[in-house]
Formats: C-alpha cells, sequence, structure tokens
C-alpha cells in the first residue's frame, strides 16, 4: 500500500493513564512536522467520536496546549470502552473518506489494538488507503511483544511510593492498625501490584507480601504469612491485586459487582475489604486497607519522567512510521539494556497484539507465592524514572533502663 | 514555677502524618542549641515508651538523620493510642525523675493534649519541676484555637491533587464510570473533605459536590444533587467524608465495624461503597469509588512545603519556650494575613484546646448543603503551599460534519 497525503484521525480509548495524554502530544508535535498530513482530528471518546463524526480540530489549539497536554493526566479527547459492530465499520470509512482521513492511530491497549487490526482489515477489503497504527498504553503492562506499556511506570511509581507510606503509617501505628491491606490495579495481570515491591530499601520493609493474580490465593497459606508476619515485626502490610481468586477459581473481592464492561470483563473490586475481614475474624488482628483505585492510574504529581518521555516517544513512532507507508502495526518498546537504562522504539503486527494478554513470567514470582524475584526488580526499576527519594530511619540508641532494671524485658 | 536543667522526652502519638517528623526535627534542632537541655530522649510509640522506660538517645542520631526526618512520613519514634491510668501517671514521674527529665513534649491531637494537660497537673501536684508542651499535629485540622494544624496542609493537597486527577479521569470515561465517589478522612471534622474544592479551576471541573460530617445528609437530596450534575455535565464527581451520618444520625458506612480504639472512637470507613450502591440502585447509573485510607495522610510525594516548614517551625517554638520556662501550652499557628500569606506561632493553655474539637464554622459551608464557600478557599488555598501545576485543556475547535450534515444533533 503506497502513501496517501491526508488527513489523521488520533483517538484514546479505554482506561485513562497519567501519560496517555503525553502520546498524543509527541503524535501531534510529530504530525505538524509531516508533510504527508494535512489535518489533525481527534475523535471524542474514543472510537465514538469516528462514528458519530464528533471530531475536533487539533491543529487549532495553541501550541502551549499541546505543551501541557505532557503533564495533563487522563484522555483530554475522551475514552470509550465499545466494540465495534459490522455497521460501525461502514461509517467509519464513510466519514474517513468524506474528510480524506488516511491516518488512523489509536491510543489504547489490547481491545484498541483488536479494533484498530480490525479496522484495518476492513479499510483493505474496500481499497481504501488507510494507515492504522497503535500507541500502546495501560497501567497493567499486559500488552505483549513490548518490553512494558507507557502509564505503567507512573503507576508503579504512585504505587511504590504509596505502598513505602503506607507502610512506614502502619509501622509508626503497628500497636493499633496491626494489618494493612493496599489494594492495587491490574485486572489479571500482576505486574502493578508486583511493582510494590520497588517501595523496599531493608528487608524488613513493606510490603512484607505480595499476592498477584498470576497465583491463587489459598487462604490457609495467606493467613499464616500475615500470622509470622506480625509475630516477627509487630504488624505487617500487603499488596494484593484487586482480582485474587481462591484455588477454586473464585474471585475474593467480598463483594463482586454483576456489572460487565461492554467486551464483557467484570467490574472488579472488594478483595481488600475481604482479605482485612478474613484478618480481623480469623486472627483477631486489627486490619484496615487502602484503596486509591483511579488515584493509581491518574497522579500525576508522582509521574515517572521515564514514563512520561517513553509516552511521547511511542506518539512521535506512530506518526513517523506511519507517514512513511507502516500500517497495521503497533509500536513497541525495547530494551537495550538495564543500566544505563535504555530503550528504543519498535514495531509489531497488530493482530499479534491484538486480545493477548502477557502476565508476569515464573522468573518474576517467588516460588513461595508472596513475593516478587531480584529478576522482576530489576525489570521494573528502571521504568520508574529515578530512586525514590530518602528517608530518615533511627539508629536507635538505647537509652539504659534507670527504674525498671536490666533484667527487665524490653518491648 | 522556675526552670530546672535537665533531660527533655519528646513523644508522638495518635495517627501519623506526613509531617509530623518534621516536628520532631525541629523540636531537636532546637534542643541542641538550648544549654538549658542536656539530654535529648525519644519515647518510643507515643507515652508508652515513657511508662515502660523504652527510649532512645536522640542526640546521639547522626546530623543527615534528624536533616531527612523533615522529609521522612509517619512517625518515626512510633506512636500510640492510649488513656493514661492513674497508676501510669506514677510511673512517668518515676521514670523523669530517674532520669532528671524536666521537659516535656507530646506531639499529638487533642486527646494528646489531654494527656499533656493532666501530666503538667500531676507533676505539679507532686511539686515536680516539669514543662509540658504541646506540638499540635493532626490531618483533620480540628484542634481549637490555632489557625490551622500541621499535617493539614499536605493532606489537603494530596486530596485537592488526587481528587482533580480523579475528576479528569471520571470526565475522560464519563459514558463507562458515570459517578465516582472519593472518600476521605477527617473523623468527625470536615475539614480535610472541604480541601477537595481547591481542586477547581473552573466552574465545572471536579468535585461537583462536597459532603462533610458538620451537615447530615439527606439521602434524597443526594441523589437528586448526583443526578443532576450527571444530566448537566455527563458525569459527577462526589468527595465525601468518611462519617457522613444521615438525618437520623446513623453513620453511612455501608457496613460499620465494631471496633473502636482505646479513646472510644469507633474505627470509620465504607461510606463510599455505601454511597456508590445507592446511586447504582436508584439512579442506575455507574459508580465506583477511591479511598486513598492512610496515603492520605503519609504521601510525601505531594507535600505541602508550607507545611513542612510549618511543622517543623512549631517544634522549634515549643522547645523554645519550654527551655525558657513556659509549661501546659500548646504551640499554635497564628495567621498573619492570607495574600501574602504570612504566619507565626503563638501559645494556648493546654487545658482549653484538650478535647475540644473544631469543626467546619458556617461560613464555609455553602447552605445548599453540598459545597464550600469562596471564605472556605481563602482559607486554605495559602495551606497547600502553592498551586496545583497547571494542566491543559482543549478549546475544541469542532470539524464540520460532512456525512451527518447540519441538522444532526451533536453530542
Amino acid at each position: 500500500m503506497g502513501v496517501s497525503k491526508g488527513k489523521m484521525v488520533i483517538c484514546q480509548s479505554g482506561g485513562p493513564t497519567t501519560v496517555i495524554n503525553a502520546s498524543l502530544s509527541g503524535a501531534l508535535r510529530e504530525a505538524q512536522r509531516r508533510s504527508e498530513i494535512d489535518g489533525i482530528y481527534g475523535s471524542l471518546n474514543g472510537i465514538l467520536g469516528v462514528i458519530d463524526e464528533d471530531m475536533v480540530d487539533l491543529d487549532r489549539e495553541r501550541p502551549e496546549v499541546i505543551d501541557a497536554m505532557a503533564r495533563t493526566p487522563a484522555a483530554i479527547l475522551g475514552s470509550c470502552r465499545y466494540k465495534l459492530t459490522p455497521d460501525d465499520y461502514e461509517r467509519i470509512l464513510a466519514v474517513f473518506r468524506a474528510h480524506n482521513v488516511r491516518f488512523f492511530f489509536y491510543i489504547g491497549g489490547n481491545d484498541s489494538m483488536d479494533t484498530a487490526h480490525n479496522l484495518a482489515r476492513f479499510a483493505d477489503a474496500k481499497h481504501y488507503d488507510l494507515s492504522v497504527m497503535g500507541i500502546p498504553k495501560t497501567i497493567d503492562n499486559d500488552l505483549a511483544f513490548t518490553d512494558h506499556c507507557p502509564g505503567y511506570g507512573s503507576a508503579a511509581r504512585f504505587t511504590a511510593l504509596s505502598i513505602r507510606d503506607a507502610g512506614r503509617d502502619t509501622e509508626a501505628i503497628g500497636n493499633v492498625d496491626n494489618v494493612k491491606v493496599v489494594e492495587i490495579m491490574g485486572r489479571n495481570a500482576g505486574w502493578l501490584t508486583a511493582s510494590a515491591a520497588l517501595a523496599r530499601e531493608n528487608v524488613d520493609d513493606a510490603p512484607h507480601l505480595i499476592y498477584v493474580p498470576e497465583r491463587s490465593l489459598n487462604l490457609g497459606s495467606f493467613l499464616e504469612d500475615v500470622q509470622r508476619t506480625y509475630d516477627r515485626l509487630g504488624y505487617a502490610v500487603i499488596a494484593a491485586g484487586e482480582t485474587l481468586r481462591d484455588e477454586d477459581g473464585h474471585i475474593l473481592a467480598h463483594t463482586i459487582s454483576s456489572d460487565v464492561d461492554s467486551f464483557g470483563h467484570p467490574q472488579r473490586g472488594g478483595v481488600a475489604g475481604f482479605l482485612c475481614q478474613l484478618v480481623r475474624e480469623r486472627l483477631g488482628l486489627k486490619a484496615r486497607f487502602d484503596k486509591a483505585g483511579t488515584i493509581q492510574r491518574s497522579f500525576m504529581a508522582a509521574a515517572s519522567p521515564v514514563d512520561v518521555r517513553e509516552a511521547m516517544l511511542v506518539g512521535e513512532a506512530a506518526v513517523r512510521d506511519a507517514a512513511t507507508g507502516v500500517t497495521d502495526r503497533m509500536v513497541t518498546l525495547e530494551r537495550l539494556s538495564d543500566d544505563p537504562y535504555e530503550c528504543e522504539s519498535g514495531l509489531v503486527e497488530l493482530a499479534r497484539v491484538a486480545n493477548a494478554e502477557r502476565h508476569l513470567p515464573d522468573e518474576y514470582l517467588a516460588p513461595v507465592g508472596n513475593d516478587v524475584t531480584d529478576a522482576f526488580i530489576a525489570y521494573a526499576r528502571p521504568l520508574l524514572g529515578g530512586p525514590l527519594p530518602p528517608y530518615a530511619r533511627l539508629a536507635r540508641h538505647l537509652v539504659p533502663r534507670l527504674v525498671f532494671g536490666q533484667s527487665d524485658e524490653r518491648t
């Protein structure tokens, strides 16, 4: 297929992230430099904006807005979760023909890559010259054929920072709140939950237990893990993936909503409340939970600088490649080295990445079932974009007892 | 009472905050400059460390640790929630006598100020020269006789940032998750929940509805508020205090734990889950909640620089005043002006502040019952220590429709 000069349409899809607008910003800047692209349209609310012909002219936005976009979380064009019907493909092509749209960019996760691939095939079957490119984004980090996904590094940084802080909080008040469960997003993949491990500086630091959805949770082992940690430290901090299942495959969430989204994915939540109740009832310990929810995927004040930069990079790369005739591909990130961290963009066929889910591999999960490995730490640490700011820890020079005598046992 | 030369003991008490260690750091630095103080002990786990004679020599900590402490959240000495028994006062005085402790500093909230005041009275009755000073801390901002409390500004900054980001997230995906409830800490006071209003830049920005515990919640009015907001904007973001009550005085939390702490305060939580369920059942909208929990009171990466500075200031002031003979007082913050913001330290009798709770005054609450006033904004804004970083918003130049024609209604 040759390169047609024409307009481009760009969409944002699926769950927002801290850096999905950085990818948009990168794509817009590159598009403004390309002679092949003579108009830049943004589709409002994902692909729905094309179907309903609700599009905005991004070329008319002020340069300051395009710059500030890179530091604005969520999806500035609006997003959607919508599975295309056969009629929709006809409508999309009619809109593209009417506006002479020749380049289509879909920033999204695996569902979006499936949609993009189907659209590329449909255009091809109708002999309409269209370059279709996927731009990866997901805090879940579950796209295959890419080292990692833009959005993950920032969510991982927030997770590590917040569990470190929640850990210090529980350590300080462990005699009141003995156990803290932090519920972490990630659909069926444990990448984000695993990133909690990056909070640790020393061996006894939180999180003490990490449970990811790649492993079913034996509730007896869980309670033993918690009791052992509490006995050793006087408190316990637990990172729990939102979709943990028991050994019968049942989602542990205490109250499971019957809502499903339009891709049939159940809407999840509640595992932390369930685990807290279990700890209270079975171990007699006090437990509370933190569930930052969507704040995990949007908290710009703790964004990873590496993540912001790479999100822009994949947006730029997608437009550059499309302008030179590439189609039906998703931009990937290919790691060249861990230390110093180096990464460059690559390409993968949309058909390969569509609907695939990449889970944590065995090498990243400790056999004991409640932790990650050093190999995971080496993988994930550079994505946070720099070390966590150092915290103080007291040397704790004990004052000799004068009242109770040396024979007393010290707490 | 004259000034005796001797050692000092300092404790941290109650719920940790982002800046309680900054107050400790400030107090230590001032103590190291005072000739009246010839030893600096830290009591482990609040007052329990004195009772059990579990104290550490803070004078032997490295200066780098005392510096880093000011940027370390939670309570580095450990905290407690413990109400003293008559026997405890005897034990505390025995420990103080044995170590020649003449200065006692309690960093805490109103319960702690009550404890400190009782200890001051007890020492006086026993003719033991002891200077007792309270150093305020609470994210709840509910101490009386001070303009505000160290800890509040940082928690308010986190609240404003996170509700702004959660708002952008919901706005982007309002067609999927229509309603978001963000549950905010604050025991019986709505100061922190109210700070969500500082997220707004424009009139339609989140949060759209703010419910504080100072007002009982009429569930019918709540549902009308949510429906009206959804009809206008296509989504709604709600800031809800964790202890909201209905008009019969019942706490709204869906599942109420029967746990109470040792001061008899019930352990609370769950209002966001309750409100989401109500919205789903009565309005048929999709609702989800974010409950950052203890992350709200510990997230150092978003600390307010003003809060960190003032936390150090009150620590320093307490030691300086105690060294010159002041006792049975809490350090306060007295605001000199809003713009430019200026504040200095003052003093209040512990007896006056002990066990008092300061709630949001009527002038800070909009009569409509779901918002705050401009007067509150003027009060709270300087405490965040600077504006929130600017975000982009598209001008949204609509592309003329070519397929559907001008007569179609646009979404």
